[in-house]
């Protein structure tokens, strides 16, 4: 870490700041200029809060050299980690296809969904239980009764499911979920983020609409400083100033986030774009810019498309992009 | 609201549009053009999801005319929302000075504090006991101790106290706090804001780092539609590309708000810089444009500055920027 | 185009707001609701100024039904458009790998890259000789010096060449280049692209840094409305909250911009992306989206590294990029 | 200037680094810590290019100390700087309203908003002649004609003008303008920027819809660099993911501009909202937060509201306006 001090601090703050670093148990190294002092912070600085620093009226810049995050750092963690989840991996080469519904609406939707997605070669059941709504007057999802659907809709398919929590009350129940899901909004809901690092569950995290990659690996970090180890990253798209799409696909963050950390890394083009035409050529993208899986909505019934998301792809259309993300992970093996 | 249906749909597809939105208990008015038919929607649209509607491949757009949401809205309630607490007042002419530390650190400290911001012009006592922090490894707050704490220094000055709630199990311990807080994390933590419905308690509202400012009244409506209208909304700076201040104060945000809706507007100005020299000239930039209220956050003790925010004024400057709030507030009445 | 006017309005203000549509050769259509009186306005919309609507108290919103671009809009031209440049094609299955270095710098350097590009599958050539620059101080390019250079490289390689315009009065200069490129820096410099479509030269028009993509077609319209069709978009990523790329590339803009336009569309995954570490990646990603062709930046000399920029590949990094894009180019024909 | 070196680089690397970063002029200090090398660069360092620092794979960080710009730095130059137009005074202290319509239609509309504006307290006269339209489709102003029709409407009235220019070949038809404006999308146009640094004429730039502080003021600085130190600084609102407002107004810009530098900085609460409602509360916070000036539109025929933008006040909302204005500034002094 380097802290910038203005050469117009006096001799007295300057002494104050620099016995309060070398009390945070790292060695110092101070190079003065004309104008200012750098002051290299030199060992274990990852519990240094920057900000407090940066408060100072005296100090006009702090720089990280080394990541804030440890647990979710590739440099001490070089090996992809790879996630099981049933009979079926994620990470290191291994690649997850993770489609299902919106919403779960009936035991029928469900099943037939599961069905269909597993004909088409998905790897993991998705479907929503609890479902966070810009609107309280929105469809919240069947909630409790929503799980036990998917565990039925499990059970007939032997799809492992991911399903998102929304409390932390709520954990005893996703006690048969494979892989909890925390919704991008909940991505910096700690509270959430420290008890689910109580559970040995996987974890799909998704990033916050505005949140950058540091942010995201922080909240990873949150999981994984309680115990659980088992995250998977999940770029979902950014918000910005572009309104065809719903959001903007960062597909940049895979290979960066991919290189900052050791866990898994996948891509939802369903939420990203917002637009089921989208979701193919979003999904080749990412297959080819080196995700370790997709999550893609699928509906079933088109006489019920007005109840499934803009984004949705029909069974057909799903099992066209998987084969489409099979040619391109052949050819790039 | 306007749904724009393009001509290419089949009669079949048309009429099974057609029933639906009937269904939904409201008249339609169509429009038929070249390429596009316009169904104009009249009646109470609230409760129709329009992520639904724009999801079905024939319909190429799908516009609100009226807002969705109905508690929070101006239109179905002209008058100011005006809050009590304590014996001071916010909204409709009621100005709020909230100021106080970012975290309550000691009894000495808060109580100190609490005192020269009340002898500056406070209204009400700001500290922070649950801390939401971006690292697992910073500082999370006193917690339940703080909440101690503030209750010692509202007893010690009468100020009433604001400070932040994380999680809806936390609501018990904070019986005795006058404002709860909900913080820009936890905007669309939904669950939490049903549960915060519920209680009667004023809740001061941030508005999240990306979010919409019809977000922000959707948020609001979930507190409102169940039961509690005890609302007060806090523009605290949004996320742009612009890194000089840590976010950008969306000025307009606060007429447009006051236009919107009824319920009190207040401006962070500190969290909305990140930068003390700033939170004067924002605190005048925000009384000039309207704002019910400013929040500020204050620090007592120059050698403690290292664990004050790089945002904190002292008294002095609290008392400076006050006193010029006044002269604004007095020039525009 | 939708208008939708509050009732409140008066009955000479809607006569007159009628009156004046009715001037632009459209026909009206009206449904009158409780609160909003809804306009549809069926003709050729395309030079109705929707902010001029949008600006009178009685019009609530103003709503697009069809788009405001009509050269480049593949409704009006559904094939897509093939650009031929010296023996090479870009659009309609026809792939373009567009390489060079950032800055021509000396007849050896440019001579030797093209050589190397050109032997690795580069299709034409790239060379910056005029640098728009974001500070006075740095370095602005060898000019029409840089230019003479280029055309040496054109000479000994065969390769057509691009390279970049930043002046109306400079077009002369650029008579022998095969395709002139805007910066996103002039992608609104009106003057500049009035005169451009004036020639009938071959134009890549990259995207401004935050310019939406009805903005950008309609800068490629400006060129179009002049009489040249020979357009070619260039996604080069957008300026968003991140900041561990320099840019965020907006992948799924490459599909949308091809289903809005007949136009080819490249991807800049060098500037996108400002990191010479995710240039393989991304041009991958780019290819599997669906692009028309990639525009990457190689410099050929280790040792002078650093006058090439942090996103310069070297001609081995480039050839074994080329090689992988054109395995997912015959992975998805 | 702060450099950060992996450690993983080679002797020769360094070495080479090292002897690049002396041929720049600049002394040298280092910091060896376990993973990382930090050269401190001392001197002046305006003119080292830091993108082709942080392209070097052996450096992981470049950070400035000192701003990139001199001409522009208040560091440089303590004083505000007070730029003269005829006989009124913009900055250090000297506030000034500059009012008109968005585009010069007619000498009857021109001369007749001229009276009425300079009647209500403005102390400088706008128009638009050559008007930068995001379609090709939309009007594109009078041109040299209404450049023609501004100096009538300046000689019936006294006051000084200023209108927008598209292109450097133009200059010599704003012999008698006297502040030329450099409209957003033309702030990175940097031939003109120059070609506008030769002439004495004060300039008014207005900052890019998505261009951070630092690149507004290198853009002022190009202007500078030629030799005209008259240059305003102009914010005029930012572009974010925000709908309801055009743009978002970034407020805390005014007083960081004047705290980096020397020059004026007005606000142009018109575009920044594109909502002629909100034009008085954000010329009111604009003036609070220290603002050197305002550039407000106005229209004069309520008749020819739909020729006007949605932005613009009457005569009379204008004088309302301006009269607030002024009490804020007897307020604050």
């Amino acid at each position: 870490m380097i802290v910038v001090v203005n050469n117009s601090a006096s001799q007295e703050q300057f002494d104050n700041l620099v016995s309060w670093i070398e009390a945070q148990d790292v060695k110092l190294h101070f190079s003065r200029g004309e104008t200012h002092t750098v002051i290299g912070l030199v060992g274990d600085t990852t519990k240094i809060d920057t900000e407090l620093l940066e408060g100072l009226d005296i100090v006009s810049q702090v720089t990280r050299v080394s990541d804030p995050f440890k647990n979710a750092n590739r440099k001490f963690h070089p090996e992809d980690t790879v996630i099981e989840v049933g009979n079926t991996k994620i990470g290191g080469g291994h690649f997850a296809l993770i489609a299902g519904p919106c919403s779960v609406e009936s035991e029928e939707q469900i099943v037939a969904v599961a069905q269909a997605v597993k004909a088409a070669g998905a790897t993991i059941l998705r479907g929503g239980a609890f479902k966070p709504r810009t609107s309280p007057y929105d469809f919240q999802g069947l909630r409790a009764e929503g799980l036990a659907l998917l565990l039925t809709a499990k059970k007939e398919t032997g799809l492992p499911i991911i399903t998102e929590i929304m409390d932390a009350d709520h954990i005893p129940l996703f006690e048969d979920v494979d892989i909890i899901q925390v919704g991008a909004r909940n991505m910096q809901n700690f509270e959430l983020l420290k008890e689910l690092g109580k559970t040995k569950k996987p974890i799909l995290l998704k990033r916050g609409l505005a949140n950058t990659l540091k942010e995201f690996l922080m909240s990873a970090e949150y999981v994984m400083s309680e115990g659980n180890e088992n995250v998977i990253l999940c770029e979902r798209g950014i918000r910005t100033f572009e309104t065809y799409t719903r959001n903007t696909l960062d597909i940049s963050a895979v290979p960066m986030l991919k290189e900052l950390s050791h866990l898994p890394v996948v891509v939802d083009p369903s939420h990203a774009s917002g637009v089921s035409r989208l979701v193919k050529p979003l999904s080749l993208s990412a297959t080819a810019v080196g995700a370790d899986g997709l999550m893609i909505e699928v509906h079933n019934n088109p006489q019920y498309a007005l109840c499934d998301g803009p984004q949705s792809l029909t069974p057909e259309q799903f099992e066209d992009t998987a084969t489409a993300v099979k040619k391109v992970l052949a050819a790039l093996r």
